[in-house]
């Protein structure tokens, strides 16, 4: 493997999990050195160009200069992490390292039901299911009252994989389910999140249609 | 954080992202640290007692004796990983680290394909999308393909939590999918998952309805 050189990256303005190898990018100071192909995923249309070093067919996937493919957005942002000296996003000892990943698994399964509940609502009517939308909109309700009981640990730990993690999630409920206005109720979790999205790396990469 | 003391992992004997953990604690000589607490998820039934501990009220979540929680299944195996002093599942060096870690996410990647499939099956007809049945078989075909090409390299690199994923995403297509006797045309990759079977760790832990 050869990390020298530019890099490819599958990218999206609307997946937010490229939203968070982008941001970690830009925090790591590596942006410069990634080419974002616009690939577009999602719907039931496969991709067989993508699925050719992805067989997934999802991206993010990372493809370095020698032809090395990286996926998924854990493991490309973990990656990133290894070419830079400066403070890291994945901490090295536990349990700091703990913190950062639970948070990351807890932002990621929030985005992975966010998406389900998405890929509904875009589904004729006929083929929606009820309970399911009732079970995956307690599972979100569930995870923004734990994470208003752990605003305070977000502020009061360093900047790591988790904070981009969770940050993206509730950006994700704010681009697809604004309607829900999650802050309600949230005083400190939104908080948290209004000063998350005034760095320069959030804020250079708002989701967007496209 | 105190790591001593028992475990309490929310299991089932149904779930691979369970089994994965279950077979790693094995592997690392930990398992009998471990009580098994059986946690029934799925449907559209939600947990509120697991929503208390892993508000995305998903399965494996392991429950420290000091009351630590910890998810997902990648971030259960590697804190384990850290309970030892033999060869590591997570190689500590890249690339070694890259490859365990993609065939991680491809195992993962497959495994929720694999549920949503299961999912989907379980509906009534008329709220089955056959458009998404076609893709997401269509991903596991091209992920079996790509890893019959990879069964060299499995066999050639030193076992490691890419090598537990792999297989037991395999092992749940038997499981659920036998129909599909994913090894036709794939004759190395169903030599290396025989062998895969054959571990005592992997033996002792096969999905089982219940």
């Amino acid at each position: 493997m050869n990390v020298a050189g530019r890099m490819t990256l599958h990218w999206s303005p609307r997946s937010p999990y490229v939203r968070k190898v982008v941001i970690a990018a830009h925090e790591l100071g590596l942006a410069d050195r990634i080419e974002h192909v616009r690939t577009v995923v999602g719907g039931t249309v496969p991709h067989p160009e993508l699925m050719r070093e992805n067989p997934l067919g999802k991206i993010p996937t990372l493809v370095l200069a020698d032809g090395t493919v990286i996926h998924d957005s854990p493991l490309v942002c973990e990656f990133l992490d290894t070419l830079h000296s400066g403070e890291k996003l994945f901490p090295a000892a536990w349990p700091a390292r703990l913190v950062a990943l639970r948070w990351q698994a807890l932002g990621s399964g929030m985005l992975d039901i966010s998406l389900l509940r998405l890929t509904e609502r875009n589904k004729p009517e006929a083929q929606r299911s009820a309970p399911h939308a009732a079970l995956w909109q307690g599972k979100i309700t569930c995870c923004l009252d734990a994470l208003e009981g752990e605003a305070e640990a977000l502020v009061g730990t360093p900047f790591s994989i988790g904070h981009i993690a969770i940050g993206v999630a509730l950006g994700y409920l704010d681009f697809r389910f604004a309607d829900e206005t999650w802050q309600v109720g949230r005083p400190r979790l939104a908080a948290w999140h209004a000063g998350f999205n005034q760095r320069p790396s959030v804020a250079a990469n708002m989701p967007e249609e496209g």
